[in-house]
């Protein structure tokens, strides 16, 4: 069991964690979490996206919203782009980073963005060419990656094989995400192994959902494996559209306690972080997936009763 | 990293899952949950304890109870007993298997049961005395193994010495307890894979509550060390005392379902597991911690949207 290293986190809840809340966030309100966020040191945010407002209206002030972020430079400020429109509209606002989500199940795939795998793959050349023209930098997701709601398990060799075409591209990170909360830490073991071992071209990140309760049990499969950089999301919001009861994004401050209770290093104060969940918690209006949270930290102590 | 193997699952949900219920179980809806475990094959339960009534009233007809189930011979059916008084009180009762609990902690065990560590150990000595001679099976349970909630970190040596001591005695499995949800992965695999390789005359459990999130993720740390016997809670109810909106055990049906998507054998019927689950819902009258239950096993496919 590999026990100690170092972690990135890539905050997602502003995006996907957001997008699945029936109440729509304003700038003001995203801001004074990400405000949080950004003392907490958390480096990497996915801040929003560029879709039809009308499909994603919790993202609709993206634009406005980034607008008020885009002079910290130190920090990796991303936007999903879900085709060449939206990578045109964050270049017009000014974006620097994107990420380019391509599903590795077809049916999925075609649910999303009505094309084949193959057929993403091919529009990507046009999306990696504008990007690296206009000097934005470009990562992409494998969704499905361990399994589809529609077609159920993924062969690892398409994911294998998705990574294999994307080589040609000027991209640096690679995202598998388990978009549905379906893998298993030996499966997740299994593929990251298979994957970190493979290529040094790229960094891989996991995306875990806490759908079945594995999250934390999946990050611990593939920090094993050798991966070091993990989605997640403040509070733990985010949801899947298939099950409504079920919970969300991997837990940003769960996942942050975990590590650093391991002593693994994320450079994230969690105390701070705890103060953002919970502006988050009321900004929403209701209790967020998240149990760090609720219970505290491991280290909290107990008056004794007399 | 393990990825295969045999696992039996210890299910605590009418003890220690109940205790934190304010609705107290008649003999038949306790019955009625523990034929639908039965049905799902689980072969070992703790169904009651006799301790003061005032104290756990929810317990308070563990002997009627029992008397249901006292033929069943096929199944490990255990009371927890915190003296020797709830000792005779299981065997007037026809009770075969106990379980006792010494805390690692002074401070908690103090709480327990106002006495110190060494103290429990000594009076130990009498349980498993009268129990050999009456031909009871005894099992230990080492509350606080990986933290105490008043003292905090607790040595890893306090645990390896109370092991040592129960050497003399005539028993079969220990089962170190992260009593309040306090233990991480890394530190799990430490204790667990230590214990398994000094001692070769018990079995080693492992008892985690999800408190913190990391449920899943110890059962994970623990199983790669070499432990294979898990406590766990229907429906993942259990709750912890000191933080009240903080989750309980690990439940049953996701650790089953993890280990089995896994590869690894429960021997559980989980459709049948998921249904008891839902019987116990529907009596508690509220929804319980389970992910599973709510989203579903991996497996699920849905029909894809037109």
């Amino acid at each position: 069991m590999k026990l100690s290293g170092q972690v990135t986190i890539y905050e997602v809840g502003l995006r996907d964690g957001l997008q699945l809340e029936s109440k729509i966030l304003t700038v003001e309100e995203k801001l004074s979490v990400f405000n949080l966020l950004r003392k907490a040191n958390v480096s990497e945010i996915e801040f929003g996206s560029f879709v039809h407002p009308k499909l994603v209206p919790q993202m609709a002030n993206s634009g406005e919203f980034y607008s008020h972020l885009k002079e910290l430079e130190e920090m990796q400020l991303v936007a999903l782009v879900p085709n060449l429109k939206g990578l045109e509209l964050a270049k017009a606002n000014g974006v620097k980073s994107v990420n380019y989500v391509i599903s590795a199940s077809d049916t999925h795939n075609k649910q999303n963005v009505r094309q084949t795998t193959e057929e993403s793959l091919e529009n990507f050349h046009q999306i990696s060419q504008f990007a690296f023209s206009n000097g934005i930098n470009v990562s992409v997701t494998i969704a499905t990656s361990f399994g589809c709601p529609f077609e159920g398990t993924v062969p690892q060799e398409r994911i294998m094989n998705i990574i294999d075409k994307l080589l040609v591209h000027n991209i640096k990170r690679i995202t598998l995400a388990d978009t549905t909360g379906m893998a298993n830490p030996k499966q997740v073991y299994s593929l990251t192994k298979e994957v970190v071992n493979e290529w040094r071209n790229f960094e891989f990140a996991c995306h875990f959902h806490n759908t079945r309760g594995m999250g934390l049990a999946n990050i611990i499969g593939s920090f094993e494996a050798g991966i070091s950089i993990f989605d997640s999301s403040l509070g733990g919001i985010g949801g899947c559209p298939f099950a409504p009861g079920a919970t969300g994004n991997v837990c940003t401050e769960d996942v942050v306690h975990m590590l650093e209770e391991m002593g693994v290093r994320t450079s994230i104060d969690l105390d701070v972080l705890l103060e953002a969940s919970k502006r988050l918690r009321d900004i929403l209006g209701h209790e967020l997936p998240g149990q760090v949270a609720k219970a505290g930290k491991s280290s909290r102590l107990y008056p004794v009763p007399n």
